[in-house]
């Protein structure tokens, strides 16, 4: 309807994740009123990063040399090292910024119903990592869902032979929550795992 | 913080209309995520709308002729003649389908307060087009603001030499609208515009 070429990209455009039909006319409405500034601009951005973009051959994450900044960086503790299942889970605890072990990416979680088996997880690599003796805590952050359960589990029985220790995220009140807006199993998790502020002299 | 190539194309995408920080982050993961299939494909959809789209010589509107296919279309009604602001509105009317004439695009309203002045739209052209006679019916398809009624009030005027009738959008009830809650403006616009259903003889 717009013609062939704007047809296509609005199409490419729409089924970005979070747009739709409506924003992705937008989008290409903004990038052709801006084409000199913009256009060129984003083509180059793009190109670069689908040139020289790679996949960390340590944790999986993306950077453009083949050993992310994060794992070669000097000042990173190398005794904690947290398990995520995306590049979007470090990018979201590296903007937190307390965090200041490295990371091992699964690339996703167990899944029976999407049939993700161990094989295409990123998990043999983490014994590897694990067993030269150097890690001494391994933080399992992995999204509190059943599959996300299992795959703890998992990773937790795959490294009881290692001198590790395993630890996950606590589970408890949102920062910034109310209780009343709260699921019961948060509540109930919040309650079971509850912290001591004080304790009487006996 | 994710790597300089990263870190720009994140900064571009964010800036995009109906996106955000978090949004962009997103659609760039997925582009990485999807490189081969996606990012190849939506990099050549840029270059082709970027070097091959042009601005219509006629009417304004975006095509990779010179002049754009509405234009050119000889099943088009060459006596009506719709007036909008932007291609958007073009695009809006095209998807509704019931109108065959040609369009006339403004590339904007007269605005007082962002200063812009009739020399800035494509108003000189409008008369032109008009002139030879062969237009019957000026439609002024323009939003319903401040803005956008003194640039009718504008046309009207400018075109009141010409032989043409100057017509404007009906305003009223939106279809599937209800009446609880439109705004006081539209309900008595619809109200004092208001259609005959039946007449008794008398």
């Amino acid at each position: 309807m717009y013609g062939t070429e704007l047809d296509h990209l609005i199409q490419l455009l729409s089924k970005l994740p979070g747009l739709g039909p409506r924003s992705g006319r937008r989008v290409a409405l903004h990038l052709i009123k801006h084409r000199e500034s913009l256009m060129g601009t984003l083509i180059q951005a793009l190109q670069m990063v689908s040139e020289r973009l790679r996949t960390c051959t340590v944790c999986g994450n993306f950077d453009t040399q083949s050993q992310c900044r994060i794992c070669t960086d000097p000042r990173r503790d190398n005794s904690l090292l947290c398990v995520v299942e995306t590049v979007a889970d470090v990018w979201a605890l590296e903007r937190g910024g307390s965090f200041r072990g490295k990371y091992h990416i699964l690339g996703g979680v167990l899944s029976a119903i999407n049939g993700v088996t161990p094989e295409q997880l990123n998990l043999q690599t983490l014994n590897e990592r694990i067993m030269p003796g150097e890690v001494q805590e391994v933080i399992l952050a992995l999204s509190a869902t059943v599959d996300g359960m299992t795959t703890a589990h998992y990773i937790v029985d795959q490294l009881r032979d290692c001198r590790v220790t395993v630890t996950g995220l606590a589970q408890g009140v949102p920062v910034g929550g109310e209780l009343d807006y709260l699921d019961d199993g948060t509540l109930e998790a919040a309650l079971s795992e509850r912290r001591m502020f004080h304790k009487p002299y006996v």
